[in-house]
């Protein structure tokens, strides 16, 4: 073996394809979709105008913008089946298993669930982006032993969600947050999950398996898991007043991490943070409870300032204050990964269509470690 | 950019870590599993022996092999609520969107669903691998409307699948080609379910999404669906005498590609189609019926020897010969993938607790194409 096989562990800088669909640029703490900067894109766009952007390369008119919005919102119901499936489910399983077997379900009822062509995948990423949100939406209340809500052929996807989780015309406050929450966690280069979506659609599968893939990936702690795990970390610590020997027990001491902060691309502040931050403030001073957002302010303020962590910038990511917009807005902790999935599809959809327009089977490559040519040696002469 | 960028499309030739579990040896076609070489073990050894030697490395005892295969076999039996739903799935739905499916819901009654733990994962491997058998063998009784058939605590896996499929006692020479067939499909170092599962395992996230991406990445029919896609190539050449002038019609003059002959890795004789050719040659003269054996054979050397070809070294894989053993088995055509899937969950768990052991997350990297900081243009200045 020559000595210049250089191992690309976790494939760290392995440029893999071109794309159209996400600038992440981590020194500068960018991120652009197809053109736009993220910041314009939570300040003024519908989730479905993002959309529209990532799959046609351009802002939509607003007739175009009208179209998708009625195609996504007609498409989003949950076929009969797969809700009488999920009501067989046990009701304290894990939402991301349940995630990814109803969302694998939905292709028995996809009549383009085996077509791969361009019109066929154009159409299942619409009805996808509606049925995964709409499948985020129905576990929460059938868990509780609560109908599941159809969508409303007349509203947008954020809205859809937030009436389809309470079964009450949404709140314009809650649906810009969730809007905005979508808008910023749609797309993200070439992520685990994003890459899993790729790689399966790699070998001619389905969108479908695709999606699925990406579902099962984001589910880990090292990635959509985050959010979730950063949640659980502010009611651990409960209060302001113990964020600091919190801190210093657990992290200083104690060798531990802080979920939610510092990030594999990222070597400055997260965009996504940024903007999450101050929706977070927002949203947390409106609803009279602060007391989150403070412990996490706290917390990341203390992290910042401590010459532990002096030399490693470590700035909380999009999962840190993401925790706190959607527990202000009343979502189970253990939901907020699958609204990371359900926000996620338009990007993960974008990139299984660009995959599938300039396609190559990703078959990477392993060393051999172990022994070459032992002989065999029958059952019975082992000892 | 750098004029030094490389693309790695499709990863080829991409070392992404060290493994101990297969040497691909696509230039000598050499295929080794931990020390052995693929002919002796398809010769002489049970698949839960190559189970215990990709888990363990090293051969089992008889004791050793005799507890694993005991172990397997009292867990390969499917949760009854995942069977409930299975007969609720359509009858034409896709066997691998059932299996994604199915093997999705079957983290819902997995006791170690949301452990990662060593300990966990090998329980977890070693019931995945019977219930994965067990859901092969259910799907195509469910479908014909007959119910499933239970797993024998005293059976081995190549048996218990016979058995769960035809609900009869397994005939010897049956279960000695399955068996050899699930030996030989095992294992094949990185190619793209195997990494894939390794993808998804990555992010922290469990055997089961790692199984389900793994299944889904396997369905295209660049990958495990060429063996079903050689049978149909087969039945539509439907007699020896056509095989010349449908080779000369779709191949030569048509432009088209012969399903199951070349492969990514191997410029020689694929090893494991040389075990699986002398395989369904006997299986298929035992039957009485060599017809479909005739028309690959006649099919492969007219390939070999005609100078369309010459310089390509276009030779069968493991997919071409496959299908010939599975279909004088008597497996629906389209139940030939899920095979494949069942076969390769002793490697495809192998892969899952050797990423877990020394884990780092796959983040690969793509160049953005698009425009840059594109002025945001409202929705109703746009046309």
């Amino acid at each position: 073996m020559s000595a210049e096989v250089t191992i690309h562990k976790g494939l760290d800088n392995v440029i893999i394809d071109e794309s159209r669909l996400s600038l992440v640029d981590g020194a500068e703490g960018r991120l652009i979709y197809s053109g736009y900067k993220i910041e314009d894109l939570a300040e003024n766009a519908l989730y479905e105008e993002v959309v529209f952007l990532l799959w046609n390369n351009r802002l939509p008119t607003a007739d175009e913008l009208e179209s998708l919005r009625a195609e996504i919102a007609a498409g989003a119901a949950v076929p009969a089946p797969v809700l009488a499936m999920m009501q067989q489910f046990p009701q304290d399983a894990d939402p991301m298993a349940v995630l990814r077997t109803a969302t694998s379900a939905l292709a028995f009822y996809d009549p383009d669930a085996e077509d791969s062509s361009p019109e066929a995948n154009r159409r299942k990423a619409a009805r996808m982006t509606g049925q995964v949100t709409s499948l985020s939406a129905a576990w929460p209340r059938i868990r509780k032993g609560l109908a599941p809500v159809a969508p409303r052929a007349d509203y947008n996807l954020a809205q859809n969600f937030m009436y389809m989780l309470n079964d009450e015309e949404p709140e314009v406050n809650a649906v810009n947050a969730i809007n905005a929450f979508m808008v910023l966690l749609t797309e993200h280069g070439m992520n685990a999950s994003t890459f899993v979506a790729r790689a399966t659609t790699s070998t001619k599968s389905d969108m479908h398996s695709a999606i699925v893939s990406a579902i099962g990936t984001l589910k880990g702690s090292l990635h959509g898991g985050a959010n979730a795990a950063a949640m659980r970390m502010f009611l651990e610590i409960g209060e302001v007043e113990n964020v600091e020997p919190w801190f210093v027990n657990n992290i200083k001491n104690g060798g531990g991490k802080i979920m939610g902060i510092g990030h594999r691309v990222y070597k400055v502040y997260d965009p996504r943070a940024a903007v999450l931050h101050d929706r977070a403030e927002k949203l947390a001073r409106a609803s009279g409870n602060g007391k989150w957002f403070d412990i996490a302010e706290n917390l990341a303020n203390l992290a910042l300032a401590d010459d532990y962590f002096i030399d490693r910038k470590l700035y909380p990511n999009v999962d840190y204050y993401s925790a706190i917009v959607l527990y202000t807005l009343g979502l189970d902790v253990d939901m907020f990964t699958p609204l990371f999935a359900m926000s996620r599809m338009a990007g993960w959809t974008a990139h299984v269509m660009e995959q599938t327009a300039s396609n190559r089977l990703m078959r990477p490559d392993v060393i051999y470690t172990g022994e070459v040519d032992l002989p065999w040696v029958p059952l019975a002469e082992r000892n």
